[in-house]
C-alpha cells in the first residue's frame, strides 16, 4: 500500500498535533450528489450498490474527488450484518429498511448466530478496492452499527416511532435482549477486524438509537456492548494505531462514560456544546462533530459563521486535544452540493488559527 | 374555592418539605383508559372533546378518581393556541395534527396575530369547571406549548421527521422565525395567565421539540422565548405562589440554563440521571420526572424496581430539594391500566423513606 499523503484525520483522532482541523461528513457519499445518483441508477437498488465492490468504490471516492475531504468512509450500511444473519433485509423506496423475519420470540433469538465472514465478503472486497483506489490520498474509515442499534432494527423489523417492541423486551425480558446483543457484539467485532484486515485505517461505531434509552439502560444495553466490541478490535495495523470512534446520537449526557469505553474519539450531535464536552472529559478523547446538517441550507456567509461558531466552541487545539470536524448527523439528501464546498473550505481555512502546534 | 386537601405537588415544586414524593403522569387522561375512550366516543372527535368544558372536566378527573394521583392536569392540547390564530387545525385518525395553512412565507408570518382570548374561552371554562369538580382534592396544572414547539407545527404544518422546513427558516431567515416566536410568546403568556385566572394552580410549558435544536440555537430560539413567557406569567394567585415547570424533551444537556429561566421546576425525560442533574443545578429548582413510559409494560416487580431506581437516583429529599415523580414523556396509549396503579402505589410507599422532614 502507498504511504498516506494526508493522515491528518488519523492524527487528530489520536490527539496528535495537526496544522488544521480535518473534516469529513457522515453519509458524504450519498443522494445529494448527482454522480452518486447516477451510479445508484446503474446499480438498480441501494443494496445492489452496497454489494458491488466496484460501484461502492466509485461512490466512496466521489466526495473525495469533488471536495478534498480528509477521510473516506466505506460506502455500506449498518444492516449488512443482520442481513447476513438471515433476517431478510429490503429497502422499500422512501420507507427505510425492513426485515422480513424480525426477532419477536425466544425461538428466533435462540436461533440467532454470528454470520460467517464469508457472507460479508463483498464488504471486505470493497474495503480493499477502495484502499487501492485511494492510493494513499486520505485514510479509509470502516464502520459498523452498535449492537443495540442493530437490535432495534432486528426486533422492531424496521424504523420505529417509539421503539415500543424492543423497549418492552428490555423491561420484560432483558435476558432475551442480552442474548441478541451478545451475538451482535461477536459479529460486530469480527466484522470490524475483517475490515481492518482488508485495509480500514480507522473504525467507527454508529449508535443511532442508544439515545432512546433511559439512563442506566443505556449503559447496560448500549454502551457496555460497544465496550465489548472495542475490547476485541485490533488496535494496530500496518505499523500504526487504528483509531476508533463511538457516536451515540443524543448521547452527550453520557460523554464521560463513553470516553471511558475504550474509544479514541467520541462523535457528538449538534445539540452538544463541544467546549463543555471537552472539559467534561478533560481531553481524554478526541471529539468529532458537530454541525447541524441543516446549516448547509443557509447562505454561504451563514455557513461560514456557523463553522466559526463550532471551531470556537471547541477552542484552541493544543497538545493532547483533538477535533475532527463533521456534521452532527448524516448529510441530508436535499443538501445543495455547493454548500459542502463552502463548508470544507471554511473549516480548512478558519481552523488553522486554532492550532498552535503545526505539524 | 374549597381549600386544597392535598397540596403536596405544589409544595414539592417549590422545594418545601413533603411526607412523600408526589406523582402525576403526563397525558394521564388518555386513550389507555377505557373510561376515556368512552367519553371520547361520545364527543365524536379529539377536538370536540377538548372543546367541551363538561367532557374535558370528565376526562381530567378520570385518572384522579381511578389512581389517586397527586395532581390533575387540564385536558387540552398545546395546539389550541395556533388553532385560535386561524391556521386550520385537524387531527386525522392515527396521523397526528395537521395545519391547513402553515406559515411558509413572509406574508403569512407578517399576518400572524395574538388570538383574542375569547377564542380560547372554552379552555378557561374547562379550567374553572375542573377546579369546581376537583373540590380541593388535588391541584390543577395548566399548560401551554413552548413558543418554539408551536412554531414547529405552525411552520411544518404537522409532525415532522427532521424539521427541515423550520430549520431552514432558522438558518436562512432567523428574523422571520423570531417574529413567529414573538407572537407565540405574547399569546402563550396571555393564555397561561387566563388559565391561572380561571383556577390553574401551577403551569407547565411543554417544549416537545426544543431538543432538536443545535446548542446555541436552543438558547436563542427555544429557551429565551420560554423565559419571556415566564417573565409575563403571574406568580401568585389565591394567596399562594403558582409554580411553573419547564420541560424540554431531550434538554438535560442544558439544565443549568433551563434552571435559570425563571421556572420553579425542570421536567426531565428518561435519558437524564436525576442525581447528576440535581447536582448540576445545586437544587436551585425542583425536578420532575423521569421514568421511561415503557417501564409500564413490564411485570409489577420490575415496575417497582424501576421506581426505586428513579427515587434512588434523585436521592434523599431534604430541606430545599424537590422531586415530583412523573414519566419522562406522555403515557403510551397501549399501557395496561393496572400498571399505573402499581406505579402510583410504589412511588407513594417507597418514597417516604427518602423524605427526612415530614410535613
Amino acid at each position: 500500500m502507498p504511504p498516506l499523503s494526508n493522515d491528518i484525520v488519523l492524527r487528530a483522532l489520536l490527539r496528535e498535533p495537526v496544522p488544521y482541523t480535518p473534516v469529513w461528513l457522515m453519509r458524504q457519499a450519498g443522494r445529494y450528489l448527482a454522480e452518486y445518483r447516477a451510479t445508484r441508477a446503474r446499480a438498480g437498488s441501494f443494496l445492489a450498490l452496497a454489494k458491488s465492490p466496484a460501484l461502492a468504490t466509485e461512490v466512496t471516492l466521489q466526495p473525495i474527488d469533488r471536495y478534498g475531504l480528509d477521510a473516506a468512509i466505506l460506502f455500506s450500511d449498518i444492516l449488512t450484518v443482520p442481513e447476513a444473519m438471515g433476517l431478510g433485509l429490503s429497502f422499500a423506496e422512501g420507507e427505510g429498511p425492513r426485515f422480513e423475519r424480525p426477532l419477536r420470540d425466544e425461538a428466533s433469538v435462540r436461533a440467532l448466530r454470528v454470520p460467517p465472514l464469508e457472507s460479508l465478503r463483498y464488504v471486505f472486497d470493497a474495503v480493499a478496492e477502495i484502499r487501492k483506489a485511494l492510493a494513499g490520498r486520505v485514510p479509509l474509515i470502516g464502520f459498523c452499527g452498535s449492537p443495540f442499534t442493530l437490535a432495534c432494527y432486528m426486533v422492531e423489523g424496521g424504523a420505529s416511532k417509539d421503539f415500543g417492541t424492543i423497549k418492552s423486551m428490555l423491561y420484560k425480558n432483558p435476558e432475551l435482549l442480552e442474548r441478541i446483543l451478545e451475538v451482535n457484539v461477536a459479529a460486530s467485532a469480527a466484522y470490524l477486524n475483517a475490515q481492518i484486515d482488508a485495509g480500514a485505517q480507522a473504525v467507527m461505531i454508529f449508535d443511532t438509537w442508544g439515545g432512546i434509552l433511559a439512563d442506566g439502560a443505556y449503559q447496560r444495553f448500549s454502551l457496555n456492548p460497544m465496550r465489548a466490541v472495542l475490547a476485541q478490535v485490533q488496535r494496530e495495523k500496518e505499523g500504526r494505531r487504528v483509531p476508533s470512534i463511538v457516536f451515540t446520537k443524543g448521547g452527550a449526557g453520557w460523554i464521560e462514560e463513553i470516553a471511558q469505553s475504550g474509544c479514541d474519539a467520541v462523535g457528538l450531535d449538534w445539540t452538544a456544546d463541544l467546549g463543555a464536552c471537552r472539559k467534561r472529559i478533560a481531553d481524554r478523547c478526541a471529539l468529532q462533530g458537530n454541525l447541524d446538517p441543516h446549516v448547509l441550507f443557509a447562505k454561504d456567509s451563514d455557513i461560514e459563521r456557523e463553522v466559526e461558531h463550532t471551531l470556537t466552541r471547541f477552542g484552541e487545539v493544543g497538545e493532547g486535544a483533538g477535533h475532527v470536524f463533521n456534521l452532527g448527523h448524516g448529510i441530508s439528501q436535499f443538501t445543495p452540493p455547493d454548500a459542502v464546498a463552502v463548508l470544507v473550505s471554511a473549516v480548512k481555512s478558519q481552523s488553522r488559527a486554532f492550532h498552535k502546534v503545526s505539524a
